[in-house]
C-alpha cells in the first residue's frame, strides 16, 4: 500500500482535461464520478454493482461516519474498505459540511466546531486536527481539509472572514495530515470564497502557497444556480494549479457535470443519482424522467436498451413503474443502479471526446439529445 | 414450451422423498423450498441473485398481482416470467388465502368470493373459474385450485362444511385449468380438512378421484403449532399418492421444512427467510440470530464463512449489525440473500441424505446443531 499518489494529465480540450489519479488501490480516470456511500454503503447497491457501474472512487461521509458506527469502530474492524468490501480508492470529505447542515446547537470556535449528533444528541468536536485523525482512522486514500461552507447568500465581509478560517484550518490540516498519514494517501485543500472572484483568488494563492496534492472548489450548488456556478468556476479554474486535480464538491445534474468538465474540473461527487433513483426519477441521455408516472405503465420497453447495465436494459418501464407504485425495495434498487450507471456512461463519454480533440461537438449534442 | 409437467421420484429414506418435477421453463428439484415473490418480485432482492441461491422455482400472488398491476396488464406485457425477469417456473397460489386475510367487506358464496380490494377499495370477484384465468394470464407453471382455507380452531360441522366447498371449487377448478390451461402447466388440488383425520382423508379421496398432477396441503401453519402440524402430516401423507409431488402451503421454520420431509412432503413456500431478513434476523444452521443485537456490534467474522453466497460469508455481522442501525437498504438486502441462501441449503443437504439413505442421521445433527 505504499505507491504514492499522484495525477497525470492526458490531454485537454479547451478549458476541459482527461488524466489518470494512480492511488495504491488502483486508478481513477478523470473526468471522474464518485458515488456517495454516505454511511458505509452506497445507498440500495450492492458493492459489486456499484463497481461494475464504472466507479473507479466512492464517497465516505466522516460526518455520519464519525457518529455512527464511529471511525475507531470502523479502524477496529480493519478500515472502511473491508467494513464496507469496497476495495477501490475512497475519498472522504472533512465532516464540515454535514455538520452544519444535520448536526445540532453548533459552536464554532477558531479552534474548530463542537456539536450535538444529529442521531442521539452525544457531543463531539471537529477540529482539523480530529478531520483528519478521523480520515485516516477510516483509512480515506483521499481526504479533505476542514473547511467552513458558508451560507449562500452572504456579504462579502463574511464571505472573506469565512474563506480566511478556512485558510487557517487548511495549514492545521496539512500538519495534521503530514503526522498522521501515508504517501499513499493525499489531502485535498478547499478553495472557498463564495462568489466574490477576489475572493476566490485570495483563497487559492493561499492554498497554492501551503501546497496540496489535488484542489477541491466549495461552497459551490448551495443555491447559487447553474449560471452563477459556472461564472466562480470560470473566474477559478484558469488559476488553478494544471497540474493537480480539481474537484468539485457535491455536483451534480448531468448537465452541470458537462458545463464543469467544460470549464476544467476532474472529479465530481453528488447525492442526485442515487437519491433521485430512490424517489423514481431515471436520468437519460433525453433528460429526467419519473418512472411513476402514468404513462409508463404499460410501457414494455427498458430505460436505455443499448446499456450493458441489466437495470437501464433489461426491465421494462412498466415493471419499474409497478415496483415503485407497489413500495417494493427493488424499485429504488433499479433505478438507483441504473442512474450510476447512466453518471458512469456520461464520464466515459466525455473522457473520450476529450481524448480524441471532439469535446465541443459532444457538449452540442449532450444538449440537444437532453432536450428531445 | 410444450414440454409436459411431470414428476419423478429419485429416492426414498423412511417416509422422506427425494426427486424432480419436470417443466417446460426447466427442473425443481425436490424437496424444494420456493422464495415469495408477493408482488411479481422476492423483496428485497435482484432476482439473479435468487436464481444464485440455487431457487428453482419462485411463488407469485394472484390476490396481489391480480389488484396492481393487473393480469390482463402481465398478460400483455408478455407474462409474469418475462415481466419479473425469472424464466424459470413459475407457482402461482388461487389468491383464496389472501382474500381472507387481507381484503375488506368479504362476501362468500357457493359461486366464489366478493371483496373490495385492500389497496383502493375497488370491488372484485374471485371465483374458481377466474382464479384459473389469472393464473393463465399470469403464465404459471404450477397453479392452485380456489379453496377456502378456514380459521383454526373451528368445529368439525365447520370444517367439513369448508372443505366440502373447496372439493366443488376443485372439480370447477379442473374444468376451467381444462379449458384455459396447456399441458406444460399443472394444476394441484388442495387437501383441506384442518386437524381433523377423518376429514382429511375425505378430502384426499374426493381429491384422488378428481386426480390432478399435484396435491398441496392446506389449512395448516395457521397457528396450530409445529407438534399438531406434524401430527396432521402423519396421518394424511401416507395416503396420498406416492407419484404425485406433495406441496404443504406456508411453511415454515428450518425445523418445520425438515420434520415435513421426514413426513413426505416435496414443496414448501414461506415468507419467513425474507420478511425476518428485513427484519434483521438471519437463519443459520445454529439457529436464528438477531444481527440488530449489540453483541454483534464489534463482531468482524461473517454469519457463515463456508458459504458460497457473499452475504452470508463477504460481510461481517459488524457491518450487517450498523446496516439494520443505520436503516439502511444494504442490511434488509444482505440478510435476505444470506437467509433465501440459507434455505437452499438446507433443501440441498436434505435432498442429498435422503438419496444418500442417511436421512435420520441429518435429522439429528440438524437438532444437534440448531441447539448449539
Amino acid at each position: 500500500m505504499t505507491k504514492p499518489f499522484s495525477f497525470s494529465l492526458n490531454a485537454t480540450d479547451g478549458g476541459a482535461r482527461t488524466g489518470l489519479i494512480s492511488t495504491s488501490r488502483g486508478d481513477i480516470r478523470t473526468p471522474a464520478f464518485m458515488p456517495v456511500g454516505t454511511a458505509a454503503t452506497v445507498k440500495a447497491m450492492h458493492p459489486e454493482h456499484v463497481a461494475q457501474t464504472g466507479a473507479d472512487i466512492c464517497l465516505g461521509n466522516t460526518y455520519h461516519l464519525m457518529l455512527r458506527p464511529t471511525a475507531e469502530r470502523i479502524d477496529r474492524l480493519g478500515g472502511l474498505h473491508k467494513f464496507m468490501r469496497w476495495d477501490k480508492p475512497i475519498l472522504t470529505d472533512s465532516g464540515g459540511f454535514q455538520v452544519m447542515s444535520l448536526s445540532q446547537l453548533r459552536k464554532m470556535t477558531e479552534k474548530g466546531v463542537t456539536f450535538q449528533s444529529h442521531i442521539d444528541g452525544s457531543k463531539h468536536e471537529l477540529t482539523p486536527e480530529r478531520s483528519i485523525e478521523i480520515q485516516c482512522l477510516l483509512g480515506a486514500d483521499i481526504q479533505m481539509q476542514l473547511d467552513e461552507c458558508p451560507p449562500f447568500p452572504i456579504t462579502q465581509e463574511g464571505a472573506r472572514d469565512s474563506m480566511e478560517l478556512s485558510i487557517r484550518w487548511a495549514k492545521r490540516s496539512k500538519e495534521a495530515f503530514k503526522d498522521m498519514a501515508g504517501p499513499h494517501q493525499a489531502l485535498y485543500g478547499i478553495v472557498q470564497g463564495s462568489t466574490f472572484e477576489d475572493l476566490r483568488r485570495r483563497s487559492l494563492d493561499a492554498l497554492l502557497e501551503i501546497d496540496f496534492p489535488g484542489y477541491s472548489v466549495g461552497g459551490l450548488a448551495v443555491g447559487e444556480g447553474q449560471e452563477e456556478m459556472f461564472r466562480v468556476l470560470e473566474f477559478t479554474t484558469p488559476h488553478m494549479d494544471t497540474t493537480k486535480p480539481r474537484y468539485l464538491m457535491g455536483v451534480g445534474k448531468p448537465s452541470d457535470l458537462v458545463g464543469a468538465v467544460a470549464r476544467g474540473i476532474d472529479m465530481f461527487d453528488c447525492v442526485l443519482p442515487t437519491r433521485s433513483g430512490r424517489h423514481g426519477q431515471a436520468w437519460t441521455k433525453n433528460g429526467p424522467i419519473n418512472i411513476k408516472n402514468a404513462r409508463f405503465v404499460d410501457d414494455e420497453t427498458p430505460i436505455d436498451p443499448s446499456s450493458d447495465c441489466p437495470a437501464s436494459s433489461q426491465y421494462s418501464k412498466a415493471y419499474l413503474n409497478h415496483l415503485f407504485k407497489a413500495g417494493e425495495y427493488l424499485g429504488p434498487m433499479l433505478l438507483t443502479w441504473h442512474n450510476l450507471s447512466y453518471y458512469q456512461q456520461l464520464m466515459g463519454e466525455m473522457r473520450d471526446a476529450i481524448a480524441e480533440g471532439r469535446f465541443g461537438a459532444f457538449e452540442r449534442e449532450f444538449h440537444e439529445a437532453q432536450n428531445k
